[in-house]
């Protein structure tokens, strides 16, 4: 009986034996049990096991024994069903083209190479690998993070600076508990899940309209009550705007005008640019220490592989070591292990362009399929990089309407309403289609255009 | 040069070399380039190259063109070293005895059968490991855990009321956005680091004292105020005491008295029991739906593998369901269908017994090794259950002497001090070593209990 510990006395075996009879119900509340004559000659154990376990379970409280009539059953506690449901199939009400969900182009994954080196890893039985990990992450992983970004993105930290987590959501909540500080500002439209957690954590946030250069800086001083930014400068979301020159110097002067401000400049979809410029990034151009920088492997490698950081800047550096080393961290150490080899290799970067290919001809696709079947009744923005792109919709084409009608088609869709808060300040425009088509292929992309203009 | 990207134009692949060597401050601010004809010669590359990098680069605020003079440089930012610390040697200062971190036996860890589900997992290159993963966690893995928790800790519930996350400090963290509650009841000595998690979210906890009984639900009925009470009834930390079934009645009693009142139930040492009895969770006697379930897989896997779970009821359950949902999973997708297979074959119960008769053996050389070198002038408490016991300490004997002298020796100890907040109500006793005996041999055992006794 799977509840039988193998180096369980007999005693202890009967015992388990009958608890979880009685906690499956099948003896019920108040049931006598055979004597324990009966019982021991029932069960070939000699008269005293049976005694023992009888007692052990007198003293548990699933029995009670009434002097001269026996043993009864005293548990009313819940019980244990034996049919637990079977595993769920894959959900079949899934929609045949989801440019909605946030996934990858599985097909481009390294299955290969990724085993590989797990395996070498592992075949290793290094005793690192189950040792708790330094709270900050492995620290071979920090170090090949913190080569590829100086050369990336102009980020120049040491490994000390960076810290592993599982996703930026768990980041998000670190920074939240690291600045203490309760007023941040937030693209509208933006990436609402960031917004939800920080808002859950007890912040209180203003959403701050972004246009075609990013979010609205002159906004962002007039309330002089903001102490936090939340940026996506490289390729915002939904609206898949770079921040311009001109509005990353405005920004950084803000955060260099009083010491308590901060900025967090989440980088999430920099990695993938098909044209136009890449600016530096506001943590290389920032001299005040303000700007944490945070990005995630979620996007380019997979959403099930949780694994993200950010880069603290040395004033904050001091008060994460003080206050915050007693965190575990949150990711698993062969995963981080693996990940350092697998950017020390090279493998990330060929990876990298491998799928910037993939996803240059998906966009591409999906520009050329879009432009066939609807023409001038729409404009494309942010298409210059990442996996999403933005169709503004005119006159008679009506976002609700679209997403409504293409759902029950089997093309999940989602609008940029769903990422402009409620009551929040004027927007640049509403009135438009967010697409990800990272985990969509060519032809799909083609059919699903054309089952589009078809259905509209 | 690595920072070049394969599919990149000529012109780009220059215009990063140029970028890194700025970065690098191998080219300083306000150093001229190369014209234009002497950069496409000395890199074989045609004019037009050169030119385009070299625009790119001024359009990113790298260089700047002067009329007739050519182009300089022009970026102040941080710059990026060569020399990047080297990875650190395991680190030298490590104690010879560490009875403090909290270790797992490493020789007893499954790494074939483990490499061996792994890779079955991988080489099926199932799409699931890389779509995102159902905010809960793996289904798979929680149909394992609601099956096991039947049979083991009398626990019925479905997969659907299982949430994984990475670690219980994660987990707790999510019960506190959970209940939404603010008056917390801890134990006292209690596991701090939980404590600490708590706080910083902004709960405000009362530090209730635990005997040897469990925690003292008498105090816990004085003070109105508490709305949650978080315990670990299977064997607490640091005391090692088992709570008894009356205080659990007592315990159940005080939630059902009134309907916002919860409690969490952390089970993190239920599975290490050599002898003394295991009693009914609370999850399982409790009718009022206001238990919270917690536990992890860090003491019985390795700390290194941050995967733990809790069950809630189904009252609670809704909310999460409704509110909680845009959370991502924070545990990769392969560790959970792995872990998922661990148990459904067996290997997991077979582990657990292994671990337990290697724990079981090491607690018992400790016993008898602290038993023979102090004798009569220390008590060992907690040590039917779990791979910590606590050892008070007579007259002459003090915490902070003893440690400090056992680190000089290389010996690393905690002192129930630690796990007793500043300020806090009367504790039961002080002046005790906590000694985690998880991560340490029997020999190794011998050796620092002797030289232990000698320094003292």
């Amino acid at each position: 009986m799977s509840a039988k510990l193998k180096d369980e006395p007999l005693y202890k075996a009967l015992a388990s034996e009958l608890k979880n009879g009685i906690l499956t119900g099948r003896l019920k509340n108040g049931e006598r049990l055979p004597s324990k004559r009966a019982m021991s000659s029932e069960k070939q154990l000699s008269l005293i096991t049976v005694q023992n376990a009888y007692e052990l379970l007198c003293a548990e409280g699933y029995l009670k024994s009434e002097e001269r009539r026996g043993y009864f059953v005293s548990y009313s506690g819940k019980l244990m069903s034996d049919d637990i449901p079977p595993v769920k199939l894959p959900d079949t009400s899934k929609p045949r083209y989801d440019f909605k969900s946030s996934s990858t182009a599985a097909e481009g994954f390294p299955f290969y190479t990724w085993t590989r080196i797990m395996r070498e890893t592992l075949s290793e039985k290094d005793t690192r690998l189950l040792a708790a990990i330094d709270p900050k992450g492995v620290y071979e992983l920090r170090r090949e993070i913190s080569k590829r970004l100086a050369i990336t993105r102009g980020i120049y930290c040491s490994p000390e600076q960076i810290i592993i987590g599982a996703g930026s959501e768990y980041l998000v909540g670190l920074v939240y508990q690291l600045l203490g500080r309760h007023s941040y500002a937030f693209e509208n439209p933006g990436f609402t899940k960031a917004a939800k957690i920080y808002q859950r954590l007890g912040a209180s946030l203003d959403f701050i309209a972004t246009d075609s250069e990013g979010i609205r800086t002159d906004l962002i001083s007039a309330n002089k009550s903001l102490e936090v930014v939340h940026v996506t400068p490289s390729h915002s979301f939904p609206l898949g705007t770079v921040m311009s020159p001109q509005r990353r110097f405005e920004l950084l002067e803000w955060v260099s005008d009083a010491p308590e401000r901060r900025i967090v400049e989440d980088d999430f979809d920099s990695e993938f640019r098909y044209d136009g410029h890449s600016y530096p990034s506001l943590y290389s151009l920032d001299k005040s220490d303000s700007v944490i920088y945070m990005n995630t492997f979620t996007r380019t490698l997979a959403p099930s592989m949780r694994i993200g950081y950010m880069v603290l800047p040395p004033k904050l550096l001091a008060k994460f070591e003080q206050s915050f080393m007693f965190y575990s961290s949150t990711v698993p150490a062969l995963e981080q292990y693996v990940l350092a080899r697998f950017i020390a290799d090279g493998s990330f970067e060929r990876h990298i362009n491998r799928m910037r290919k993939i996803y240059r001809s998906r966009r591409d696709t999906l520009i050329d399929a879009l432009n066939a079947e609807f023409g001038g009744k729409i404009d494309i923005l942010g298409k210059e990089a990442g996996v999403h792109l933005l169709i503004r919709l005119h006159g008679d084409l009506n976002e609700s309407d679209i997403i409504d009608r293409a759902k029950n088609a089997g093309i999940l869709l989602s609008g940029i309403s769903e990422f402009t808060p409620e009551g929040s300040g004027d927007i640049i425009f509403s009135n438009a289609l967010v697409i990800n088509f990272a985990g969509i292929s060519d032809s799909d992309i083609k059919a699903a255009v054309k089952l589009l203009a078809n259905i509209i």
